[in-house]
C-alpha cells in the first residue's frame, strides 16, 4: 500500500457543550496543524499516489473555508462539539468529495482511502480514516 | 476509525542481556517520549473518541510510576529486557486496565484499541498495538 | 553563557484590529506552543540553571492564567492588539515577575535573561527577549 | 502488533516526466528523511523485534548506496519517474531482501512487515508498507 | 528584542568543488526547509514586528525564485559553492533588499535585522544573520 | 555572522545531588539529543563554515565518550550534578578542543564561536555557548 501526505492548518475559534469538556466550554481557540493522507495500491501511469500539487491546492482550500472564523457561528456546526476528531472527519470527508468530483485529477480515481490528522498541540492530535 | 493521541514521556536507567544489544548492555538510560493513541469506530455522545483530560491525567500517571527509576530494580521487570518495544507494551496495557476499570470515563466504554509509541531520540523508535 | 528552556502551551481565542491583518480581524485563535527561556552566565551551587521543576511549574500557572479564555473580553488587553509577539512578552515579563518575587527559587537570583518563543503554527512564530 | 522505526536520509538530484509535475520537471534535488518500519506480532527472544543497531546499519548501507547522485543518471531507474513514493517502495523492498539474506540477524526471521516513509519536505511525505 | 520567524522550502539540485566535500561533490540535490526571522527592539504601531502575510507571501516569491532547478546552471551562482550556509545568506539579502524596497510594508522600516536558517535534513542546518 | 549545527545523541544513566531535584536525586536516565553549533564571520575559501562531514565524525566520538554509561560511575564527573545544562558545557568543550588540535580541519581556525543543545524530551532542553 502507498500513501503521500500534505500538510497545512486552520486557526479557529470555538467552544463545546457538556462537562466532559471542563475550562474548554468557555469560548477558547486552536491552530490545528491538518495532515491529509491520500491512499492506493499501486501507483498510477505518472508512478505516484496523487498530483502533489492538486493536493496541496484543495487542501489549502479546505483550509480557507474553516480558518479565521468562530466555528460557533458556522451554519454547518450548529449544535454541534467541534471538536479535533469530529473536524478530522469533516476535512477527510471534504478531501473525498474533492477526489469524487475529479479536483484531484483524473489519477485520483485510484485512490481507495483518505485519513485526516489535526494536531492541536505538542502534546494532542487526532485522526480520521475512511475508505474512498 | 476515529483516534485521539496524547503524549507524555517518562526518565528511566536500564541495561540489557544478550549479545544483540552491544554497548546497551551496560547500564544507561533514555528518555521516552510517549504517545498514546485511543481508537473506535464511532464517536460518543460528546462528539469524541475519549475525555482528552482524562487520557493525559492517566497517561501522566502511568508515566510517573515508571519515570525517574532504574527499571533494573523493579520487581515488575526481573529478568527482562525493558526495550522500548516491551516498555510500549507495558503502558498500552496499563492504559487499557485503566480502560476497563472506568479511569478513562464511561465514555470510553467504546474504545476498541489502543497503540503506544516509544521515541528513544531523533533516530529510533517502537510501538505496541492493541485491541481492547 | 547557559540556558534552559521549558515548553506548555495556551488555546485561546481572539480577534485583531487593523487591515495589516487581512481575514484575522474576524474572531478566530490559535494553539500557542510556549518556550520560555532562561539564560545566565554560570551555573549555580547545584550545576543548574533553574529549578525545572519550578519553571515548568510556574509556566504552567501563567499559561493556565491566559487559555481557554476569548482574549478580547480580557480586561488586561482591552484595546490591544494580542498579537503573537506581544504575547510573548506578556509571559516573558509574567515570568521576570515571578523570579523577582522568588517563585523559581532562590537559586533563580542568579538569572540574567528570559525570552519566550510562541509558535503559532508549523510555519510561524514569535519571540521577546529580555534582561532580567 | 509490535513495531521499531529507525531513521536515516538522503540527498538525491532528479527530475520528472509528465505534465503533472510542473515544475519539477525540470533537473532539481531533495533531501529524503528515511523513517523505515519493522514490524511483527511477538518479540523475540531478546525482547525486541528487531536488532536496532544492524537495522540502522543497514537502512544507512541502502541509504548509502542512493545518496549524493542524480538518480536521473542510475540504470536501475532508467526511464522511471522517481517520485518520493517510489522511492519509499525501492527502500522498503531493498530492506526485505536484506532481512530475507539474514542481514538483520537470525532473529529478524519473525519479520511479517516493513513500511518506510520519505519526508520530502515539512509538508509533504509518502509511504509504502508491504508484508515479508 | 522581538522576533517574528516565517517557514518555506526549496528542493533544489547542486554539486561541490573542493575535496572538503567528499561524496557531495557529485551532482545530488536538496530540500532546504527555509526559517526567516525578523527582528526589531519594538512593536510597531499594530504591536506586530510585521505583516506576517507579507513576510509568507515575499519569502514564498524568493523561493520561488531559487527552487525547482540546478543551482549549477544559474549565472547567479557560477564558479561559487552553494553551500547551505552560503544559501541562507543570499535568501537574508534578498529579504533584506525586499525591506528596503517596501515590499514588506511601511511597518517594516522599522525591522533592524534579519537571520535565515537552512535546515537540510534531519541532523544538519545553517543559518545566517545580519543587520538591516 | 554565519553558523552550523549538527545532530547526534548520547543515552546515560546519571543521578542528582540535592533536595531541588526532586524525585531525580534517584538513579534514573536520559536520551540527550545534541545539537553542535559552529559560528564564524565570514566563509572560509570553500564558501562554508566547516566541514559537516568532520564535524558530524567529532561529535559522534564525543558522544560515542559519553554514552551507554552511568556518569555516576564516570571520574570526570566524580561529585558532580551532571545537569543537561553541564553536560552542554562539557561537550562544547571537547568541541572546542577538538577545533585547536585541528580535528576539525584546517579551516575550522577561523571558527569564533561554539553553542550546544541537549533536548531532555519535548518539553525541556539547555544549551551552553562559549567563545573559541
Amino acid at each position: 500500500m502507498f500513501s503521500v501526505t500534505v500538510r497545512d492548518h486552520i486557526m479557529v475559534a470555538h467552544s463545546f457543550t457538556g462537562e466532559v469538556f471542563g475550562p474548554a466550554q468557555k469560548l477558547h481557540g486552536a491552530t490545528f496543524v491538518v495532515d491529509a493522507t491520500f491512499r492506493r495500491p499501486e501507483l498510477d501511469d505518472d508512478n505516484i499516489v496523487v498530483d502533489i500539487g492538486l493536493a496541496l491546492e484543495e487542501l489549502r482550500a479546505i483550509c480557507g473555508g474553516l480558518s479565521y472564523r468562530n466555528l460557533d457561528d458556522e451554519s454547518d456546526f450548529a449544535g454541534i462539539n467541534t471538536s479535533t476528531e469530529f473536524l478530522a472527519k469533516v476535512i477527510a470527508d471534504r478531501l473525498a468529495d474533492k477526489v469524487a468530483s475529479g479536483g484531484l485529477g483524473a489519477g485520483a480515481a485510484g485512490l481507495t482511502g483518505i485519513s485526516v490528522t489535526l494536531h492541536e498541540s505538542h502534546v494532542a492530535w487526532a485522526s480520521y480514516e475512511r475508505a474512498l
